[in-house]
């Protein structure tokens, strides 16, 4: 069973992840990429969607033209876990 | 220059897409898909995208595993054009 972190955990998580924020209205972390072009920005998604796959792990995005707007959480959970934890690095790491 | 459908031209388009309704708060249109997974629903989301490449015509679209929410709307036009129309078809084609 995946658990929701504890704040003291959270903070030192999302402090090796400078680029992701907390999300407003919901326990999950966000980050905007921007793209030169649509072509780019689906290249990237078809990349985090295949490693959303293998993880069993998916993201709640969006997208509009050079723009990816990524939300993690964990349903299970109830909120933040390790596991959106672990697919930030792994998304930053594309 | 693509213009903007007039609400006459709107009403007969829209009698041929039933599956889509006029978006809230913006002047498109909108269509909601449910697939059986997330492979399912990315493996559409691939097909749409290269429709959208191929007629340089791009959604603002969204999606949480194995639902993909769709807005069609034109930039250029200020609203709904013909691109919407035509790209909304494209898409029910699948």
């Amino acid at each position: 069973m995946v658990k929701k972190l504890a704040d003291a955990e959270r903070a030192a998580h999302l402090a090796d992840l400078p680029a992701w924020k907390l999300a407003e209205g919901r326990d999950g972390i966000t980050r905007s990429f921007r793209f030169k072009d649509f072509s780019q920005a689906f290249g990237f998604m078809s990349r985090v969607a295949l490693l959303a796959e293998k993880a069993d792990h998916h993201p709640e995005w969006s997208n509009v033209w050079n723009r990816v707007d990524i939300l993690l959480t964990t349903h299970d959970a109830g909120g933040l876990s390790m596991r959106d934890i672990e697919m930030a690095k792994a998304i930053d790491a594309l």
